[in-house]
């Protein structure tokens, strides 16, 4: 089984997956995703993955077999394990956990030629049902704490696989990052009554600059300190603590989708990650919180002053990479 | 000026660089280090970087002329700007600062063919001793708070330029991961009494299991929650608090360069980071932090999930890194 183990001094959670343990002579083999070829995600190929946790059918046939428009499978290479209980433990002054978890895939259309931005808008909408589906399943295992929705697209950002897919992980505690914006959030609303990514809206709505594009329910902005060239970041307008169904997938897929095209168009197809943030199971409910999600393309390179100081720097100003997002033309 | 930005939600710091504002086509084109070809860094070419800063130098030479052993010039691109007065101003909700700091290269020897795997014993030490006179020297300066001193081996891993160098970037606050490891081992100290690094050095030597290496003076282990595959620690074994010579730099050259080579008989000559964590300027003698070099094989990507939550996935345990590296055979 996995093991989940806390570095002490920075508070940094690794997963440290035993069953792959990869010896030296492995890295040297960087696997790309195979161009052509024989694809587990493909129409007809259902029986080489993992069975099907879930499916969208409109034609109403049986699991594991062609006809569907979405499936999700369990990861064939999950870096944690579904079955277990959760254990914590201790290593003289180290800590561990059993790497409990689920991590799943989410082949978003059966077409392989397809992305997320050149699919139909319905099939862009049926990938956030899916991930809305797999949230509320995962939330009634007591194990978990969390569910992570990410998107690794291209060799570059992490994928494995070319078949266009998404994944998520559920996990039993709430990651670092999130946690930090929590509490930074909640600090915000106990001094200013008031959301403060909610506050962010309203100023950038008012000051345009980094404002990239918006709808009735969502607006696309340039984050005032971005890590990367053109990351992006899509909030609902209204105030939402978690990633529920109230705002309108439909509106939601329409914005993700031109943003990607945008990026698309912009910058030559350039890998990218996106990943949604949304608040904790225990703390769905709340004031200060509001549900998010960040688009990374990969333009730049993490080296040894980011891993050192954990700042991040950023040839291009937000504001710039609004402007070119605002005027690029998409089909 | 290259401008701070601090991001509310999550505490990070990015560093906008105005001037270099890259624009959408100019991602495409990857430079990779050249092969072959003109090199700035080499002997004969002093004139072509900007004015030394130090240098080594057994024969008495003027500055920038050949027959230096080791020379420190200024970025020719800074991520920072070393003139200027340190100011803070808000856009609203947001905080910026204007980016003054020093970035630094440390030409480590005269030799494009050497790395510090493959140069003099006595090189490395002389890069040492350049790090320590560096932030001896830029630590008068009122301004800055923090040196990060760091190095990019390999294209992969941040390198633009071939030749054998690390840089050091000055900066007027210090950084969050810093800070995040001075608060962590600050609360250990107090509930302890004793430096949480000291600690895992007693616990790590009695164990040995993530031992790799150790002399009279230093020690390198695989941390218990490596980011990486193959990450490595290394430390002075007696409690000191920030990179001074105290500990021996003769025989923390001889460790550092066994290392590297030991990563590089290993992983084939892998890209790599590391980096130098020490106390910062205003509280350089303390009980509770404990300097220390982390390097980081760039094996592995980043990706959404880690992205998303701040956790690493690591398919290598550190007690078998450990144990790779202890039996590797290096010449």
């Amino acid at each position: 089984m996995p093991e989940l183990r806390k570095d002490p001094i920075s508070g940094r959670w690794v997963i440290i997956s035993i069953e792959r343990g990869k010896r030296p002579s492995d890295f040297g083999m960087r696997v790309s995703p195979k161009k052509g070829g024989f694809c587990a995600f493909c129409e007809g190929n259902e029986r080489t993955t993992p069975p099907e946790i879930m499916a969208f059918r409109s034609d109403g046939g049986k699991p594991n077999t062609p006809g569907w428009t979405l499936r999700v499978v369990s990861n064939k290479f999950p870096a944690l394990n579904v079955e277990g209980q959760l254990n914590r433990s201790g290593e003289g002054i180290f800590d561990r956990m059993n790497g409990v978890g689920a991590h799943e895939v989410i082949i978003e259309c059966p077409d392989h030629n397809m992305t997320l931005s050149t699919m139909p808008l319905k099939s862009v909408e049926e990938v956030l049902w899916a991930f809305h589906h797999r949230i509320t399943d995962l939330k009634k295992d007591i194990r978990f704490k969390y569910v992570l929705v990410f998107k690794n697209e291209g060799d570059e950002a992490g994928a494995s696989l070319e078949h266009t897919h998404s994944q998520l992980i559920a996990l039993p505690i709430v990651p670092q990052l999130v946690e930090e914006e929590l509490i930074r959030a909640e600090q915000y609303y106990k001094y200013k009554e008031r959301c403060i990514f909610c506050d962010i809206i309203h100023q950038e709505s008012a000051d345009k600059k980094r404002v990239i594009s918006e709808n009735d329910y969502f607006i696309a902005i340039a984050p005032f300190a971005p890590r990367s060239p053109f990351e992006t970041m899509i909030l609902p307008k209204r105030h939402e603590s978690s990633f529920y169904p109230r705002g309108n997938f439909s509106q939601l897929a329409r914005i993700l989708q031109q943003t990607l095209k945008q990026i698309d168009k912009l910058l030559d197809l350039p890998p990218y990650n996106f990943m949604i943030h949304t608040s904790p199971f225990k703390n769905e409910e709340n004031e200060y919180y509001h549900w998010h999600i960040e688009i990374i393309p990969k333009l730049t390179k993490i080296a040894g002053f980011e891993w050192g100081s954990g700042f991040f720097i950023n040839p291009t100003p937000p504001e710039e990479a609004a402007k070119f997002m605002r005027e690029v033309e998409i089909y």
